[in-house]
């Protein structure tokens, strides 16, 4: 069977907070990024997991996870292929596959290592916070990836502030990944929050080695992700540690009976 | 100082699901087995989280984190000094501890492991379905156990199964232990379940190793932390990876704003 | 920018032995499967390294090595955008790597692993021989992903048998599968053998879960790669242990004088 | 069976070191922080070992092992219900462990890691000497604990030096315990040597993290093991590694003729 | 300077037991097989250890600690280049390298595993028991050879029956070789034990494989190590965790006091 | 059998470069240093491979590969006992020891590990060029002796510049011992490269701990591993995963057609 063109496919690039204000900047990333036959629904989760702005904390992380899961099924439900878990901490990623039905679930850490292990052999990660290094880091053992992670590097910032002054964030984070790779033999560079978007391609160019992108990686490997399950049948496995909860258990504990509300949702086309 | 007497300490079980049938089970456990100056409340998690009477799944994780992590921060500010997450898959163990103030957090599988690893090299774990397997023993990995770990032995049972018919569980639970310690060359047993409760007795007393209760070991290695942090101040760090969201930041965001509505208490003095 | 379209891809699928009989099957397979605008290039080594069908021993691997580079440099000076060594070993991915100038390379097993493994906890790979499992699994190992390999499979078959008699292989196939599956608890299966072509689809629709066509994943995955680069600039890290030898160097050494000659190619547009 | 009285516990805190001017110092720490109903005896070995003062060199590890395995069983056969080993290299726990008979025995080191990891996620060790830490880095390691430590420290001081000056030593320890948090990321302490007593309150005090005691921790942590051997029946475990010689043989070899002569013992009622 | 004759090497073969029976089978051994120019002492530790034939128990292994360190000190001062502890559970080989002196300090485990991995890739060790794997193990583990160990096969036999019936020994050991290679893959065998002597040749004929003989192998990698020292200068390091106590702190304490006296030697030269 | 004699022992060592220069230099260090029935080949490969004096690139190592694997086999087949791999990249160690017949094929860098882990905890290796650190300590990482290595240290020197200036290079290698001495806490050195001969002695007085010549360690490595094959026949293993291509299928695939033809050799005997 010819399988060479890229079939239709919509994703959901869902912001794992109760706040919808980046929605718009992420819209316009995957406006310019996805492929023209890609549908991207980009929302957040709603207002019930607090009004939060970043998952900076284990708690906020544990905050969002029921909603997580539902949305999660919710999406599955409609129809998407893939569902990206926007933030850089790939919260819950297990479990959202768990429930995710046929779609597959991708996450930016995941999604950026896999790309700057094919182009070196040693990356760091420029994060916000000394605070973050710690789930980041365990989620990157757990991956397998940790033999091949020379450092993170923070730059003082919230994740709130990476958008405030441009150029100052922008001098930080150039700061903080020569450093990386000066002193800590980094070959590549992740930005290690979705919301340092905007200044990979400017340190690209002045480290000129490759500096990933968290959510243009994320945007980019789950549309692969969509591609090959349509194509090959490669959809998740649910044998073993990978089986769902039955429809008959959900309904007797009374789960997911309502339709999961999304934040706004942007539809990029 | 003299720090010679128990002081009183107060303890919350924990059970983490919107279920409570169990509590007055694990009510006259604790009864059974507390300090006279220990105060426990059992109770549950309220039916938000669904209705269901296990955590077999990923999933069902998920959806009482956030509840879970409400219930954590009111038990803390109730004064508790020592909370069980009372399941086996110690969920949200990481995300619970940092929010919990001054409270200390315990979980039964962590608390299992240690008592057995001061009385054997090895320990076997005993649970209902295979399915459990790749989740806990991440957890056990993450707590650097995984060397000491001999095998997962499943009985082909589901958590409400345990206690339907005593002495079919006990007799499955028996047999899966001794091919642990004569297959597997386990030294010592977990039973990886709280609802396995009620039946360590017998098999220590037939195979002569170690046979952990992990609600009991829960219970008691409690006791002792509380303990710990009443008379010695060795109470949670909040430095590094183990800071909290601040008080500013919990009031911006809107969290935590009603105190947590636990399922019915039982109060065990 | 916009980066919606596919650019133009330059893609060559080399068949890392001297002897181009399995040429035209992985040609028909790239046609059935890459985009439209993907030009892929299928080629073997020459005669010089020797006339074997396969690289079942590491003398195999260790004879082909110099053509190996000598054929990287060639495809990265004819402007590849990324090279896949069509062998399921692998065969000197890291060297190869460092050698490609801006030219991505990719290799069979790490490109399944990462399909398999956002689909699933736990792979199984499915061989030839007992005797390539050493050589494999040190290179699934040296990827990170040693914790999530359930387990090796054989068939006690060679390479050049699995084409002879397509019902004999994959009724060989199917049951080892089932085996890992059954009693390694794999939860997804991958071929081990690029040579193990034309049996995916069956299996995975008998077992129902991912089966991973290893040549067929490289393929997707250089497209993707070659993708990012020309979209991102997301190419070969020269930093550190990624640094190439200077053309300087090569001049003096003697190296690269001639353009490497290929076997012959197909060329599939 | 109610279990909620503490019941009479017997233990032993044994300096494995032939001197005993340090006992009374840990006697009078018993004195104040064991339960009401604990009897303790303090003792160290006899002169048959030298008269060391420390155990900073392998050497006088080994030199000390053969008594203290005798000091093991006899403690054991005088109906101990748990032997702290008094020295934070935990010497020879294993071994002691096979031949304590119902006896749990404890050390300080892993008693201590056991505190810091319900309190934080990385802990630092602050010893007297460099020379200390392959050792005991060793034992951290084994226990399964190496992930979460930070760093050790040291202060450039003998273990008879710590106790010399009170003023320089709690200073000493402060910095070094300070640079744990500041350039490690500690996010506790352990003090690693059962004669940096004394200390642990005032530094915990200015660092607002917990500061671990070890010989406070180790007896705390024996309470809690002997309580659970008498209300649960966990006493060690005799299967496979565990397996402790026979009696038959222990006569044959002439092993234990005459009982041991602890030195002078302080019994702290 | 010309460093092509063997020198003179004095070693020293010491059976850490308090039994000599065993000596004069190494002897016969040692004198077949050392150079020319090596002279050899093969002793045993004194009786005050007691008078069992092995060192299957933490216990017994605990027991003779004190008397070999004190042994080690001895033999250096009698200038012996190298020292032999002749067990395969290489017990306290690093205390006895730290006392060492000028002297090198070998053990028949670390040695055949030297010897096992330049001819394989995989290794099984054919022990007595199934009690002695958790031991060995963790030194193998210690060494950072714990990857390349296929399995521990046990032959149901102490170390004293090794010797009483030659046949029904080498019957045992072959089998279980033999189960080694065909079910865990193992591509080299080390018997486990220095009284498994006289057996490998058998064995190696049949299996065609290498089967190391561990007193051999010590003996030929301490005459190794002994020509090294003298020719080059590669003598034990005395730096960092390597320092040995100084004399003045020996001298203080009362430390070997006394000459060590040995057992019986043999003197083979 | 007496086996006291030490037999004539025919060993090669193989410069893997396409440049003879270095031979000379080789020659007389191991006309020095062998035994005086060791007849030692010294030789390269020929220029086919390039003209590079160095392996300090993948590539490089890439390029050598398919001569080394035919030295290796002629070697083999003119009677060998066994073949140095005279690089301290252990170049194609593992392709090498499958294709060696009886020969036992040992490399510098291996070798000079298995000294210095007989004489001190940790080593730190001083290599010329940060560059070569990720593919060494790859090696290191999967010989097992990964978590003994204090630190690489560079001089941020050439192959080819060793050599120049004696005074400066001993000057270079001096500092960085010493740092990794007094910064890393190495107990140990090793000089990381073969073109750092002639060094080894100074720096070993100057610090007064083992400093371990890599060809040196070899040479010495390789005779003890003849002598013990041709006294009892531990040659190396020709199952599983040391599995060579059968003669029928080297001969099918037209592999080893013509005799290899190393550059010239300088005989010592």
């Amino acid at each position: 069977m010819k399988m060479n063109k890229i079939p239709h496919l919509k994703i959901m690039y869902l912001n794992p907070i109760g706040f919808d204000a980046y929605d718009p900047f992420f819209a316009e990333m995957i406006k310019d990024n996805k492929f023209p036959n890609t549908e991207v629904h980009v929302t957040s989760l709603n207002s019930k997991v607090g009004l939060m702005d970043n998952l900076e904390y284990r708690t906020y992380n544990g905050l969002i996870s029921s909603e997580l899961i539902k949305a999660t099924r919710q999406a599955s439900i409609e129809g998407f292929d893939a569902l990206i878990i926007g933030c850089f901490y790939d919260p819950h990623l297990l479990s959202a596959r768990e429930i995710s039905g046929d779609m597959v679930v991708v996450a930016p850490c995941h999604s950026s290592v896999e790309i700057a292990l094919k182009l070196s052999n040693k990356f760091s990660v420029i994060i916000g916070q000394k605070k973050w290094e710690n789930e980041m880091h365990h989620a990157i053992k757990s991956y397998g990836y940790g033999e091949h992670l020379a450092s993170f590097r923070d730059v003082e910032m919230n994740v709130c502030e990476f958008q405030k002054n441009h150029d100052i964030t922008a001098n930080k984070l150039f700061q903080a990944a020569e450093k990386a790779v000066n002193e800590d033999f980094a070959e590549s560079i992740i930005l290690g929050c979705t919301c340092e978007f905007g200044f990979y391609q400017e340190i690209q160019q002045k480290l000129n080695i490759p500096v990933i992108d968290p959510s243009l990686a994320a945007l980019k490997q789950a549309e692969q992700a969509a591609l090959l399950k349509k194509n090959y049948g490669w959809k998740p496995s649910r044998k073993w540690s990978s089986e769902a909860p039955s429809e008959a258990d959900i309904a007797e504990f009374g789960l997911f009976k309502e339709p999961f509300e999304f934040g706004n949702r942007i539809i990029v086309n």
